[in-house]
Parts: structure tokens; C-alpha cells; sequence
């Protein structure tokens, strides 16, 4: 039994990962589209979605992907299909679904009704239900491991607008689900919910919010702890189940195949980066930039979203962190600000930092506040907008470009530092994702956060954590030995941290100021929307 | 005697305007381009000039444009030339230059010594003098009247570069002169200098900077006061001679035609929009803004750079503030922040003017710090740079365009209320330049100074004002009926007003805080340079 096997669902497509347990630098991966994409205008049969910010997916888009992601990945005949020892799964969350108590999709029998779908982490509809959460009684002891903050992306949330918008869907729901715990119950026939996004996404905390708390904000929310949301609440890695004869066959794979419990596709990152203890500070490095790492206890850390015993890996507490805007950051800039854009954005992209790399730390007096999508960490404030300080006549691109490279390293080490401030300690940023190619904003974050960078070789890491996951789940001891090496480090220079501090200082000052002291960057946010 | 003649002096022409007396609407201009422009790196006869910010003039292309631009108005045999009352003359300033005794211009026989030439009033290079003479012990008492602020660009800086920049030159020189007093002096033979140039430009208050507070500064430098700065100070409108002999020959004009002293070309556009007494703000709008009006009294209003006693008309006191980038602001968001840039950059401001025209008062949360090039009223700190608050994802250019029109008109209110609230009233606001066509922006100004705007028909308001001072200083008596009459007036709208009121609260309370408590934009712009 040499391999594991990781099926990594993301927003578009599944991807299926092949890791070599003997040799971990043997691996092979495929990918298959999801046949219906995001569903955000009309559903598969043809129904208009009203109103904007819909983002749903069809569940028989997973496992048809899943399948041929695998045959992608691994022919049919391949002989190493009868060696697979473990399958991990990791998923978008939260994206929850209703189904029957056998786990039967509701949007298979109501095809024309929106709420009868999965409800995609990027479904942005349920903000209403977010605040009634918030301010009912009793609620804080659900939040404080969020610090106190709600997401609209986040379970119950969902599940608060899928009562109240489709009351007929809700009364047919036996079970709402996470997708990644759905695609596990498909393949092993066992209800479980994955500690990690129960407890990062869905407000657990040893248990979901109490019938009585949710009977409280509506007669018949109680249902949901009473009876939807049933299953053992286990860590990734923790066995779910076994596949399943019928998903054996579905999948051309040998039945009994040990699978572990779903996991978030971030988190899964973490793993896949060879993280297997505490001294990491991860960074998964996209459009937005989330910031995980595993420490032996509890702390209080103001303003890091979420803290989850057991969230990643099982016995260590889990902690995540983020920034809104960061790869998003850069794109709005070439998209919004930069004035040259009949080039393609990715040369623009490529001209700036090549330009930016010979600006100095600072700027040449440029400071961006980077909350264009508002602010995760430390302030935990989705209403705050952002500025450009330090504009003249003489302002270049190449100058406000690297002001925003900057304001993300900066807005990071605020982070990083809150965490060093409840007493964790670091040896290590290890880091993946597209963002991770760009050096010159690589080696801004080793210089300023005084840490070398450690990024890994492996393309695929969120799918490799999965089959990493799969393979602990079939009880392979070393999980961290099968991480893919780092392909680069990037050390810190504390001459060019120096060089940053008086820049630094500068972003903290507003940071400080317009996070928390004056609400300017609020109220000119909700102006927006007053018209 | 049925005419007035007036010759408009600017950075790169002449422009000739010639004003029916009988019926102002009858009037017909022309205009003839320096030969040798602006000389910013090399000199007519060859001569590289070193170094930067250089920007000079060759004295001999004024006379030699201005009959070329007469002729383009007025053809050498038409009957009209026998019927000018006066001639008025305005000029860019401070533009001072050397001659000798009999006003013969020291480049005639130094042709390749830069400091010979007419420094333009853009030439920038006599910013290490301006610092020295605001610090020398007394400079305050000549200060005051601008508000303690001294400019680069005015001619005491300009004498003291001349002097240690190349002190053979300052040897030779006999008469250091505005080039518009040269100009009136080569047409009369009379030396005199005009208020408005002295008092807005050369710290003349009653007197140039004595002797002994200039020899304080160098020994030598004591002769301007002495002997390089002699000649009356008239007010623009006061006759300075009459047309001599020799140059009635030169232009095909009779002798003997009263010639005013000559103005600033912007001051000299206040007179051309009509404005002959107080109650009157008038705004000469282009790259930047100047912000002129006359009143009976001296008041302190601070903040306003300039108080001279006659300086735009006999007996009234004028008073001159600014706006550092107005047109520069719009061009520059074009130039640096606009994504669109394939597209001519006229066709953006249409593009972008008629999108902004959708946009509510307030920008929909985006609000502007218009100093990208420092600020000149209220704040007097040409060290300031701008910011931009409230951006988003979904910020779209129109609406950060928008921000940048209004940040401009609640600057211009922060300087209109400053003058209020000194006790000055006004019942319009009168208008000139290329910018007034941009109906959008005056609309805006129309309703958040809460005043009338009144724009002139005539595009040529500053040589109309230039013969409007020849027509007084031939005794015309009743010079603002002279004046063009509105071609549009913008009714300020009391409800716009009020909804302008938040967006002005926000850019005010950032005003104070940027322009008077916090340094960082000023910090910012430092870092510029220090690298």
C-alpha cells in the first residue's frame, strides 16, 4: 500500500492528487472542471436568480469531477489504483447543502428552487441573518473564539436564510452539510462533520449553537442543532470511514480504502507545506492571503479570527488569521489605478515589480491602507475601505505599485506580531500559493517580518495536504516526512528591515488610527451604498 | 478716439487685443508666438545650460511678437491704429531681468551667459536663496503680507541667485526689472515698476527690502534696493508715459498714446471679467487656480498670500490666493491613475466628466486631499503631498475623478470661508480660463461657495483686461462697462448645497488634520527626496 490519494474541491474544479508514500517526490496529479461552475445568474435547469451576490454549485458536479480528476490523474488500468492506502478530501468552506437523511441533494428533486443548492463559501446573500446572530442573547459564547466577529460566508448564517427565504426547502431539509462532509458521507456511507470547518466556519466549539440559543432567533432554527447538523464532529486526519462498494465502483478503486474526515482547502495547505507542529507561521497566498499556524495551547490572540482544538491537526489547537485583499489588492491596482492597462494585466504585473524593485523600503513616501476588502486581521472590520497617502505630481506606478506590495507585508506583520504578543513563538514562514513566484514581495516579507520564508516546491500543496491527510487517516506515522521540500527560502536581511521600520511605523500609526480611533474610513465605505 | 489697445505677454506668446470703446463687443485679437520660446537647455546662441529647472526668456522676442501680433489684429493700413486712446500691458511675473542704465537687456551682450537671459517666472532655481532671505533677521516685516511665505519664484530670490550664480553679471547689471515693467519702459522711455508685480511678487510694501537688511544678507546685495530697483511704483491703470517716438515707429502706431503701467497677467484678467469694486471673488482657473478680489480695507485674512494696497486697482486693496493644482489635479489623475489611458487624454476628462455627472455629492465615499502639489491657501505649505481615502474593489475611476473635482471646489470654499470669516462679503463669483467650460465642475462650484458664478464670453479675459488698463490710464472713466458680459451664470442651488455639506465636513476635518496637526504628508513628500 504505497500511495495516498487527495481530492482537493475548489471553487471551479476538483483536483485529484497521487502521493507516493515511499517516495514523496513521486507524485502526479489531474484535474477536471466542475460541469456547472458557479451558478451566480441561472440554475442548471434554467431558473433566473434574482437579485446579485448568488454563488451556488450542483453536488453532481463533485463526484463526476472527482472521477475524472482521478482517471487524470491515474489511467484506469494502472496498477497503482489497487495500492492506494488512504484518501484525504479537502473543500471550500463554508459551503453548506440540504439533503435528505441519506444524503440525497435537495436540488435533485427541486431543481428550479436556488435554496435546494449548495450554498458556495462566496455566497454573499445571508449578511442579514449575520447581525440577528450577533446581537441575540447568549450569542458571545459562540464568538469569542471568532473575536466576537460573524462572517455572512459562515454555516449558521446560511442556514438562518435558508429558513427564512425558502421555508418549503427547509422543511424538506433532514441534513445540512458541509460539501466536503457530504463528499465523504458519498464515499463511505458515514455522516461526519470535519472539526475544522465545524469549528473555523460553523461555530462549534464542542458543540454548534444550542437549539435553545437558535429557537430563541427563530421557533424552528432549533431544528438545525437538534437534528441537521448530526454526525461526530472529527479532526482531519481522524478516520471518517472506508470507501464504500458503491463509491469503489464509481471509482474504478478497490473497496475499504480507509478516508479521512473533509478538511478546508486552505487549512489542508498547511500539511501540505510540512507543517506537523508548532514554530510555523503559514500563509496560503491569493487573492486574499490566510494565515494559519498549530500551537500545544489555547491563547488569547486579539483579532486572529479563529482558534480550533484540533482544527488541523488532531490534539494541537489551531489558529487562522487574514487579510482580505492581497493578490486582489495588486489586480484592482493594474485595474483600477494603474494607467497602462492595454497591456495584459499579468506583463503589468510583471513591469511594476521589475520597476518596484528599484524603488527603496517606503515607497519614496507612498503608504497604501490595504482594506479595499475591508480588514480580517487584527481588526476584524469587513466595513473599512482604503487610502493612498503621499501623492504628488511626481507620483509613479512603479511607486503606489510597491506602496501596496508594502501595506499586505505591513498589515502581515501587524498579524504576525498580535501572535508573538500573546507569547507564540515563531522559527519559520512557510508559505504556497501563485503570490509565492513573486521574489521581490517575497524577500519584503522575510526583511520585514524578521523570519525566513520557507516555499515549498510542490504546485499543488492544498491537494497534497489532502492525500497527506489520507494517508494519516490509513495510520502512516511520519506524515510530515511526505511534505514536499521547499524550493526556495528567503532569508531576512536585518539591514532591510531596518530600512522598513520608519515605513512601518507610518502604516501602524493609520492603521491604528483609522481601525480604531476614527470611523473616516467606515463611514466613507457605507456612503457607498446610502445612494 | 475710439480704441484701446493691450498686449498680453505669456510663457510662450504675445497676444495683441484691441477693445472698441464705443462697443466693447466689437473687439478682435491676435497672437504671435517668442522665437525662441522658453529656453530650458540651451541658449539662442548655442550654450547648454546646466542642471535642471532652468527657464529663461530672450527679451528680444517680446517687442519683436508683440508687432507681430498687432499686425495679426489690426493691418498696418487700417484706419483704427489712428484711433487708440491707450495701450494697456500685461506680463507674466516675476520675470525680472538685467539691463543696463538706459534698459538695455545685459543677453544683447552676453549671449551666452545664462544669468544674462529673463528668468521666467517658472524658473525654479532660486530655492537655496528663498530660505536664506526668510530667515535673516527683520524678514518678517517684509513677509507678512504673505502670509510669512516666500516663493522661489519671486524676484528678491531671483536677484540674490543672480548675484552669487554669476557675480560678473551682477556687476553689469545697472536696472534689474520686470520684464512687463522693461516692456513699458522700451514703449515710454520712463522707468517705472508696477504695484502689482512689486507687491505680489517683489515684497514691495511701501518699499522694496531696504539696503541694510540686504547687505545683511551679502554685501553686495544692497544695490538692488539702492540703485537696481529704481523707478516709481505706480498702480496698473496709472499712466506711465506715453508712447515715444521710436516705438510708435516700431509698431506703425502715432505717438504720444497714453501707456499704462503694466500687471501681472492673471490680476490683470480680474479687471478684463468686469470687477471694478468688492463683492466680487474672481477665480483666473487653469493648471492651478488664482483667487483675486478687491476691498476697500486692509484685513488680516489668514492664510491669504498676498495684500497689496493699488495693486489691481487705484486705491482698493487687492488680495491674491491660490490653488496649487486645479487642471493639474484632473490631467494627473489621467496621466497616473486612470486605466483607460489609450484613449486621448481630452477625451477622458469628457468621458470621465459625463460619468462623474452620475455620481452623487460625497463621490460615494471617496474623498481627495488635492495638494499634489503642496498647498498655497490656506495652508501656505508647498511641502504637502495628497491622499486619497474611502477606495474599495468596486471604486470606479469616474467616482475617484469626481472626488478630485470636488476636493478642488470644498479647497476653494476653505479659502472663501477663511476671507468671510474676516469680515469680506461677496454676492458672486466671477470666472475665467479653460476650465470653466467643464459645466459639471462650475456647477459644483455654484453650489457649495453658495454664490452665483458668473463666466465670461470673452476667452481672451486677461488682454481685455490688459486694454482695459490702457483705456484708464487714457482717463476712461468708466472702465467696467467695458467689460465682456456673462456668457453663462451658474445659479448655485440651495439644496445640492446641503447635500455637498458631509463630503465638505470630511474634507475640511482632513484639511486640518493633514494641513495643521499631523506632519505625515509632509513626511511622506520628504522621503521623495532622501534617497
Amino acid at each position: 500500500m504505497a500511495y495516498s490519494l487527495g481530492f482537493d474541491f475548489g471553487t471551479l474544479s476538483c483536483r485529484a492528487f497521487l502521493l507516493n508514500l515511499e517516495d514523496p517526490q513521486d507524485s502526479s496529479s489531474g484535474v477536471a472542471l466542475f460541469e456547472h461552475g458557479v451558478l451566480s445568474d441561472t440554475l442548471p435547469e434554467g431558473t433566473d436568480l434574482l437579485g446579485s451576490e448568488w454563488a451556488l454549485q450542483d453536488p453532481r458536479d463533485y463526484l463526476q469531477a472527482a472521477r475524472e480528476a482521478l482517471k487524470a490523474c491515474l489511467p484506469v488500468d494502472d496498477p497503482r489504483r489497487l495500492q492506494i492506502a488512504g484518501i484525504g478530501v479537502d473543500c471550500t468552506a463554508s459551503s453548506p447543502m440540504p439533503t435528505n437523511a441519506t444524503g440525497r441533494p435537495l436540488s435533485l428533486d427541486h431543481p428550479g428552487e436556488p435554496h435546494a443548492y449548495v450554498k458556495l463559501w462566496k455566497h454573499h446573500r445571508a449578511e442579514p441573518w449575520v447581525e440577528r446572530i450577533q446581537d441575540a442573547p447568549g450569542a458571545d459564547r459562540y464568538l469569542e473564539q471568532y473575536g466576537g466577529q460573524l462572517s455572512c460566508e459562515w454555516l449558521i448564517p446560511k442556514a438562518f436564510e435558508l429558513l427564512e427565504s425558502s421555508p418549503a426547502m427547509w422543511n424538506a431539509t433532514e441534513r445540512f452539510v458541509e460539501a466536503g462532509d457530504w463528499i465523504v458521507q458519498q464515499l463511505t456511507g458515514a455522516w461526519t462533520r470535519n472539526l475544522c470547518a465545524a469549528g473555523f466556519k460553523g461555530m462549534w466549539s464542542g458543540n454548534y449553537p444550542d437549539a435553545a440559543f437558535l429557537n430563541a432567533l427563530h421557533p424552528e432554527l432549533g431544528r438545525l442543532a437538534d437534528e441537521m447538523l448530526a454526525g461526530d464532529v472529527i479532526s482531519p486526519g481522524c478516520r471518517a470511514g472506508t470507501l464504500s462498494v458503491e463509491s469503489a465502483d464509481w471509482f474504478d478503486l478497490p473497496s475499504g480504502i480507509p478516508v479521512s474526515a473533509a478538511t478546508i482547502d486552505a487549512h489542508s495547505g498547511l500539511l501540505g507545506m510540512g507543517v506537523s507542529g508548532a514554530g510555523s507561521f503559514g500563509m496560503i497566498m491569493g487573492t486574499s492571503v490566510c494565515q494559519l499556524f498549530v500551537a500545544p495551547d489555547r491563547r488569547i490572540v486579539p483579532g486572529v479570527m479563529g482558534v480550533v482544538e484540533g482544527g488541523i491537526l488532531p490534539g494541537l489547537f489551531a489558529y487562522e488569521a487574514g487579510q482580505a485583499a492581497v493578490g486582489d489588492l495588486f489586480s484592482w491596482y493594474i485595474q483600477q489605478l494603474y494607467p497602462k492597462s492595454s497591456t495584459p494585466e499579468s506583463d503589468c504585473h510583471r513591469v511594476l515589480t521589475e520597476q518596484a524593485g528599484s524603488v527603496p523600503p517606503g515607497s519614496n513616501g507612498h503608504t497604501v491602507l490595504d482594506w479595499i476588502n475591508g480588514n480580517r486581521s487584527i481588526l476584524l472590520d469587513p466595513a473599512l475601505s482604503g487610502a493612498v497617502f503621499g501623492l504628488t505630481m511626481g507620483s509613479k506606478p512603479a511607486e503606489i505599485y510597491r506602496a501596496c506590495l508594502e501595506s499586505v507585508v505591513f498589515g502581515c506583520r501587524v498579524i504576525l506580531d498580535a501572535v508573538r504578543a500573546a507569547g507564540v513563538t515563531f522559527n519559520e514562514v512557510v508559505a504556497c500559493g501563485g503570490l509565492t513566484e513573486n521574489e521581490l514581495l517575497m524577500q519584503m516579507y522575510a526583511d520585514v517580518l524578521g523570519l525566513p520564508i520557507r516555499v515549498s516546491s510542490e504546485k499543488e500543496t492544498v491537494a497534497c495536504g489532502a492525500a497527506m491527510y489520507g494517508a494519516m487517516s490509513a495510520g502512516f506515522a511520519d506524515v510530515a516526512a511526505l511534505a514536499p521540500p521547499a524550493s526556495t527560502t528567503f532569508m531576512p536581511d536585518p539591514a532591510m528591515g531596518t530600512r522598513y521600520q520608519p515605513a512601518y511605523d507610518t502604516y501602524l500609526r493609520l492603521h491604528d488610527r483609522y481601525g480604531r480611533e476614527d470611523k473616516l474610513l467606515k463611514q466613507l465605505r457605507e456612503l457607498r451604498h446610502s445612494h
